[in-house]
C-alpha cells in the first residue's frame, strides 16, 4: 500500500487554507524565505514553498542574497526580520555557502519565528518532550503521514538511517516519544542489514540513491523514504529501491510524492501556528 | 574488568581542585543547590555534592525550601540566583514536589548557569552537535569513564535502556555523536532481550533492580549501570545483576562506585567550566 503524500498533503493544505480564510484579524500569516546564492535545487524548493503559500492565502516574501554574502550581514538581515512584527515565520533555505556557519545563522532567528523548528531551544524542547509550536517539517510530515494512514508505531522496532539534525535525530525522538524502539543508523554502522531485517519501520534519510533494497527488509514492514536523488538519467529516486521494496513492504512512500509534499504542508502548518501563537491564540499539540 | 568510577573520578577531582587552586581572579567558582522538601535520597545526594565542592575549594550554598513551596515562589528565587553575579552555577535537586512543574522550573535557570545542562537550549545544542559548556552530568560522566579506559565506541552497537531526559536521551545522542549505532529501549520495547544479545555496549538506566541479567548479554560486551536501587535488605544494587553480568562482560561498572561518583565529578567540572566562561575564559570542548 502506497503512503500517498500528495493526497494526504492536499487534505492538510485544504484545512490550512480554510483556517487562513477564517482569520478575521488585521493580518494574514506571513512567511519570509531567505535564499543565499543560486543553488538550482534550492531555487526549486523555495519557489515551490512560495507558490504553495500563495495558494493558501499565506503572505510570502523571498529575500535573495548573493552567494558571497557574509555571515555578519546575513545575521543583520535576520535581525531585521525578527523585529518586523508583520513577519510571523522565517526560514533560511539550506545549504548555505561555505563561508557561512549554518548553526550560528539558524540560532539568529527568533525561536518564535523559527518555522523550520531548527533553533536549539525548539530542538531541545522536542528532546524534553515539550511540543514547540513549529516542529521540524520533514520528520513532522512523516508523523502526519503515518497518522493519516492510522499507523500506530507504539511497540514497533524502527530503524532510522541517517543522523542529520534536520531529519534523523528529530524523527528518532518523535518515534521514541510515540513508543517505538528506535535504532539510529549512519555511515559508521556495521550491521545495517541485520538492523533492517528486524525492523518493522524503516526511515531512510541518507541521500544515496537505492542504498536500501527489498531483500534487506522485513516482510510486512513500513518504509518511509526521505531521499531525493537524481540519477544520471535525470530520474528522481529515493534512498530505497522502490520496486524491490514494495514487494516486501506493507506500506511504502513513493519518491516523488511521498515525504516531499508532506514537508511543504508542515511548513505551511507551522507558519499558521506561529501566526496564531503571535496573535495570542493557543495552539493544540498534536505530536507529543 | 571493572570500570572504576571511584578511582577515575578521584583523578578528575584532583585536576579540578588544581585548576580551582590556580585561579587568580577575585572570585572562586560558586555553586548553589536548591532543595525543595525533605526527600531522604535527595538530602543525601545534595549533601554529597556540597561536601565534594568544599573539598575542591568550590564555594557552595544550599538553599532549602519547604515541601509546600509554590512554583511561582521557587521561580522568583531562581531569578534572584540568575541575577546574583557571585553565583556561577545553579542546580535544582530533582524530584520536585508534585505541585511544581519540573520542566518549567528548569527553564527558569539561565542557560549559562545551568550546571546540570537540562535547559532546552543546552539540550538542543547537544542534539545539534554543538557542545554546551555544561553537559548533563550522568551521561557526560559515562563518556568520561569510557574515555578513561580508552574504550572507543565508534562502530559499536549500543543499547540504551531507559528514555529519560536526564540520562537515556542525552547518552543516546552522545554515543551517536561518537559513531556508535544506538538503540533506545524503554518500557514499551518488545524485544529487549534480542537487542541486548547483539549489543556491544549496554547502558542501563531504568531504575529497576536487576532488570538485566548476564544471560541476556553478549559475551565481551561493555556494561554501564546507571541504576541505584535499594533492596528490602538495605543493599544498594544497579539495574544489572552484577554477578551474572560480570561473567559475560569485558567491562562493567559496579553499583555503587561506578557511574555515581562520575556524575558528581562532572557536576564539579561543569561548575568550574561555567565559572570560566563567565570570566571570559574559553573552555575546550571534550565530548563532541
Amino acid at each position: 500500500m502506497i503512503l500517498d503524500g500528495k493526497v494526504t498533503s492536499k487534505a492538510l493544505l485544504q484545512e490550512i487554507a480554510q483556517e487562513v480564510g477564517r482569520l478575521t484579524g488585521p493580518t494574514k500569516p506571513k512567511l519570509v524565505a531567505v535564499l543565499v546564492g543560486e543553488n538550482p535545487a534550492s531555487e526549486i524548493y523555495v519557489a515551490r514553498k512560495m507558490k504553495v503559500a500563495d495558494e493558501l492565502g499565506i503572505l510570502s516574501e523571498l529575500h535573495r542574497f548573493p552567494a558571497h554574502t557574509e555571515e555578519a550581514f546575513l545575521k543583520e538581515e535576520l535581525e531585521k526580520l525578527n523585529q518586523d512584527t508583520s513577519v510571523n515565520a522565517v526560514l533560511v533555505q539550506l545549504p548555505l555557502p561555505k563561508q557561512i556557519h549554518t548553526e550560528r545563522v539558524l540560532q539568529t532567528i527568533l525561536p518564535e519565528k523559527d518555522v523550520d523548528g531548527f533553533h536549539p531551544i525548539n530542538m531541545g524542547q522536542l528532546l524534553l518532550g515539550i511540543e514547540p509550536p513549529a516542529l521540524p517539517c520533514t520528520p513532522a510530515g512523516i508523523m502526519k503521514l503515518l497518522d493519516a494512514y492510522k499507523i500506530d508505531v507504539s511497540g514497533l522496532n524502527a530503524c532510522v538511517v541517517g543522523r542529520s539534525n534536520i531529519v534523523g535525530k528529530p524523527i528518532m525522538l518523535m518515534l521514541t516519544q510515540r513508543n517505538a524502539t528506535v535504532t539510529l543508523c549512519h555511515s559508521k554502522t556495521r550491521n545495517l542489514e541485520a538492523v533492517l531485517e528486524s525492523s518493522d519501520l524503516v526511515v531512510a534519510a541518507i541521500g544515496q540513491a537505492h542504498l536500501i533494497s527489498g531483500n534487506t527488509l522485513k516482510r510486512g514492514c513500513i518504509v518511509v523514504d526521505v531521499g531525493i536523488n537524481r540519477l544520471p538519467s535525470g530520474q528522481l529516486v529515493g534512498d530505497v529501491d522502490f520496486e524491490s521494496a514494495r514487494e516486501k513492504a506493507a506500506f511504502i512512500t513513493p519518491v516523488p510524492g511521498g515525504v516531499g509534499p508532506m514537508t511543504i504542508a508542515m511548513l505551511m502548518m507551522n507558519t499558521l501556528r506561529l501566526h496564531q501563537v503571535q496573535q495570542g491564540i493557543q495552539v493544540k499539540n498534536w505530536l507529543l
